[in-house]
């Protein structure tokens, strides 16, 4: 068993795209994958991927690979994703729906087990998973009761960081916020901040790196 | 100016980061920022916002700050965002409307200019931004005609790499995939895989080190 506390930050971040092709290769693949074959499943370089896996040294056969089946296994025990996590949302927008509806979360564990709104024409609605509509008012009652410890927020940005707070009231322990906005921690809270633009960003970088090198080319041609 | 050739990749990614708090500053704030500061704001470490910003020196007051100002405008030259790019999205259920809808994006100048899906039932709906979804079978004229260089990708999972070649045969050169599939880079062309369930297996994972922490604690008491 590896020892998690050796583990950085970093390469636990890496795990989770890690196990991605991990899972589809379980299914019809080979037993055992060499670190350049998953670098280029992950679009990542092989280096980085030895470096990582380096953690989990025990499942490697030197100059061939890694036992898939034992290395996705330990994956999952240290991500936390070898069991069920029961989530609340708020925010039933069409952000909001995408997430509560999105079949990779339930796949993966993630099952949403209650859905808020402030507006009242949205509550008492029911959702095509079969999850009604509550007012955000009860969500300190339904999160106690069933004792939700993850909270998603998908309302607009100017609700995110009070929600933040109902949330962090009510008991819940990790937030992943979609709002357009970075939301200061709650005492006792995790929050991760999801933000789009962020991703449209580091593309746009690239993609004019990639016009530079082109011109350049040009230019001596 | 800086030397952008200079500056590590991990840096530009949290250069978008600091971005957004500075932003924010910009409207309300004092002209001058501390390491500590911004680190606090963004919620990262002081070491690691003062050895990326080296690289933007010149902005830096010893022992006082950075002129946001200057800084703001100096992060977004190097990212490309200090002007306009047009944008193609394909696949309009809930979250390609909730993209497409965003005002983060468009407030950041990335604008949707054409909407695509395979779905006859959906091709000529009229969206809330004004835009009227065109059948998949149109991209390659529309990429073309309007020089859309982004696309972005909201289909099922079966359907992204698919997608994903028709938008590089049409000359699209960046692709924000969110579809819950890595896609394969088709030629000439970058891709950035948004997986929203590695940010939830990050957030579970340090829930784990955080209740681990919390039963340590009570068994010492």
């Amino acid at each position: 068993m590896t020892k998690d506390s050796k583990i950085p930050n970093s390469t636990i971040e890496r795990l989770a795209f890690y196990s991605r092709p991990l899972e589809a290769l379980l299914k019809d693949g080979p037993p055992i994958i060499s670190s350049e074959k998953l670098a280029g499943l992950c679009g990542v370089n092989a280096a980085q991927v030895r470096k990582d896996l380096a953690y989990f040294g025990e499942f490697g056969v030197r100059g061939v690979g890694y036992e898939i089946k034992a290395l996705l296994r330990e994956i999952k025990r240290i991500l936390g994703t070898d069991r069920k996590w029961t989530l609340c949302i708020v925010g039933i927008g069409n952000l909001g729906i995408s997430l509560v509806e999105n079949e990779n979360f339930r796949k993966r564990g993630y099952v949403f087990v209650a859905a808020f709104d402030s507006d009242a024409r949205k509550v008492g609605t029911r959702l095509p998973c079969g999850l009604t509509v509550e007012h955000e008012g009860n969500i300190g009652k339904v999160v106690k009761a069933l004792e939700i410890k993850i909270g998603v927020i998908t309302t607009p940005a100017r609700a995110a960081q009070r929600v933040a707070g109902i949330l962090s009231k009510a008991g819940i322990k990790a937030i992943l916020n979609f709002a357009p906005i970075q939301v200061r921690t709650p005492e006792r809270c995790i929050i991760e901040n999801v933000d789009f633009s962020v991703r449209l960003e580091n593309l746009v970088y690239h993609l004019e790196r990639l016009y530079k090198g082109e011109n350049t080319r040009k230019k001596q041609t």
